[in-house]
């Protein structure tokens, strides 16, 4: 893996201390794709020397493949007609995504200094609504008629090559710009070249610009699509979202579910280039959120108050049994989240979500418990040995089936199912588990 | 979006109660991928009645896009004539997939009964060791010499249309087989017909067969390519890797991190055709490794046994002070796992992701110790709101530092970050949680 390889022989430490020639004949040695890495990794302020020093058709590269956060820093730290140019080489979509991270103002200023038929295109996208596909469609798309021959098509794809976001999926459209299909460049060169477009084009799947921008990249990447087709109400073809801009998409998804599943929201910047401040921010509303319902724990245990007083030796349990159930709470969930994020399970499955966790946390609480009887049956008591043994069967069970219908319920209610999960489960099954727990002592001990 | 809407209208539960006759014709009013996950939604006894009632066509598709576990449960239900046109069938790295799934016994026959070209494509891919890109690679590639021009390059192009996995990217090879560029295909047509393809093509990043597949699929989304060629020690090529292919192994990955993150081994089957016993084995062996290390928080609790008895009021915040340590340290871990997989943070970066999350913690840790204290102080009393605090404070900035550095310190001993993840890191905080509570409970309340 070469420029892997390459990379990795140029630490950015060496970057940042070196002269600036220098530097800028290290970074003529890079690819793109590298320059962006080292950009992404440094504080704003010395992202914006480095990016300086790029040769000019190397910088819109390097821009074009930035975030929009790391892109709306930079464009702080440069010149009114520099700001410009890099404006005006983005694409109408990513332009949209940038218009978002920059102040209001500025936004305006950016937008008032595009060419006419630039600024068109941006408005159209910046019509609708963030999250919507329209919101992240590119006008720029290749399209031929329906009656046109093999041979024609491939004229008029040569003709668009150069301005289209893809060219190797044609689409099809009457004369009224009404979608009517999806053709291959594949199928085009393939075919004889007399054969008409209509013969070799598929029925078009296709979105409206209002749907959902990541229901529309999963349909997109799960049909292995290389475009897919973005219409109005009555059909007519507005634009195309690319697998490219798909990819991006389920990214800014994905870096989201691995932030709330940790409890926290996504940075959407580069962890390292992000204050402590913006971190601390990420954090503390879920973090609050969690402990104030921790307060619950506190309030359970004030309950058995005099149960704890007769018994201390049972205090000695609780990080383990609350620890057990919430990791058993937590992998259920995961796997539920997990399995409504690839589309195997939906809301309807909830039954049998429930069934199947209660076995699976039974099967699991029943090998754990005899573990746990044994070794407090030997070390401290029977009695003892029973209520533990007893608690882990109840409490694995309980966490389990928790576990995996709380993300379809979250789902069901239209909140991200991976907010509900391993935090959020395992405080829940803290303070029930406790119930449990001192409801089944007080029986068996006779307190 | 029209076919997802269809698809909402034919519940699987109509399919399996209908008799087999409309089953087949609401099946024949659907495409491959809606069928794809119904089959994947069924137990496999089911699924494989379904499946033979697709038509010969379809039932190819059907089965070339199905999760190879699913492939291999189909095989077991179907006739040997069957089983090897499916066979047959497939690409030659879908058909190493499958074979790592059957039984070594089935597989050996499998082989010997396909044809001998396919034989040998196969048994190629299957010479490398599984997770190795020369695994997963294709060796049906469109290829052109360099000294050929546009005009003749797309025709050598379409003379490989049918057969090559895709035509988009032009692998461009010398006489003795030994890689020299990649030239797309747009810039083939888009050319004047008589330039020379070396004028065209670009430098091409590539891979050795026993390169990680993950890596190879990661330099292959980053770089936003068509395909990946693969190579021997000796650079000639060997294969390419598809941006089909390489989306399937990120998916795996993903598939991985999710289970690891929520501490229990991935299904690598859809959730509700997987058995109860299967997934609590996919969850047994780490919920014990937790349980086993909980035992820690027991053992913690033991020495401080006469300070609980002598104060039990403390035993009543355990859960709280516990549960805010793991809810930090997995946020600073989840964050951190994340960075890693999207290339934002390296090895190297341990000590500025430690002083970044120290700093972090301790302002997570002031502003919620600030609000323990004054609950603690105005409910209960002065000392006990001073413990509270102060723990808060330690635990935060401790739980962050430690859930920060944890993922990167797996990833130096060559552990997967996401394992290290969540449930590890509750674990790890609980016990040195209440170290450092009933420290600061001793020293402050004199016990």
């Amino acid at each position: 893996m070469t420029d892997a390889q390459y990379f990795e022989q140029t630490p950015t430490g060496s970057i940042d201390r070196g002269s600036l020639t220098s530097t800028a004949l290290s970074l003529a040695g890079l690819d793109t794709h590298e320059v962006v890495e080292i950009l992404e990794r440094l504080p704003p302020h010395r992202a914006a020397v480095l990016y300086r020093l790029l040769e000019k058709d190397r910088a819109l590269a390097v821009f074009d493949a930035l975030e929009p956060a790391i892109q709306a820093d930079l464009l702080a730290g440069l010149r009114a007609d520099e700001v410009r140019t890099l404006f005006a080489s983005l694409d109408p979509d990513d332009r949209a995504q940038l218009v978002d991270e920059v102040p209001a103002k500025v936004a305006v200023r950016l937008l008032e200094d595009l060419p006419p038929a630039d600024r068109q295109d941006t408005a159209e996208v910046l019509g609708y609504p963030s999250g919507t596909v329209g919101r992240r469609m590119s006008p720029h798309f290749a399209n031929v008629h329906p009656d046109a021959t093999a041979a024609e098509a491939l004229d008029l794809v040569r003709a668009q090559a150069r301005r289209a976001e893809t060219v190797y999926s044609v689409v099809v459209t009457g004369s009224g710009r009404e979608l009517v299909g999806v053709a291959s460049l594949r199928e085009i060169i393939a075919s004889d070249p007399t054969v008409r477009v209509s013969e070799l084009m598929s029925e078009p799947i296709f979105v409206e610009a209002t749907e959902d921008a990541e229901k529309a990249a999963h349909l997109l990447v799960d049909h292995a699509f290389l475009l897919l087709p973005v219409v109005d109400t009555e059909q007519r073809l507005l634009g195309i979202l690319t697998l490219d801009d798909a990819a991006q998409i389920l990214r800014e998804e994905a870096d989201e579910d691995a932030a709330r599943a940790g409890g926290a929201e996504p940075l959407r910047r580069p962890y390292l280039s992000t204050s402590v401040f913006r971190i601390a921010k990420s954090r503390v509303v879920w973090l609050l959120i969690l402990a104030i319902s921790g307060l619950l724990t506190v309030q359970v245990l004030e309950i058995f108050e005099t149960t704890l007083d007769q018994a201390v030796v049972l205090a000695m349990f609780i990080p383990l049994l609350t620890g057990m159930g919430g990791n058993t709470g937590s992998q259920a969930a995961s796997t539920v989240t997990r399995a409504i994020a690839v589309g195997d399970v939906r809301s309807s499955d909830v039954g049998r979500v429930f069934l199947r966790e209660v076995r699976v946390g039974f099967v699991l609480g029943v090998l754990l418990g005899s573990l746990g009887f044994l070794l407090t049956a030997v070390f401290y008591n029977l009695p003892t040995g029973i209520v533990i043994g007893t608690t882990i069967v109840s409490v694995c069970t309980m966490a389990a089936a928790v576990g995996g219908v709380m993300p379809l319920i979250a789902k069901a209610i239209k909140v991200d199912p991976a907010v509900f999960s391993t935090p959020f489960i395992t405080t829940f099954c803290d303070a029930t588990g406790l119930v449990i727990y001192f409801s089944i002592a007080k029986a068996v001990l006779g307190l």
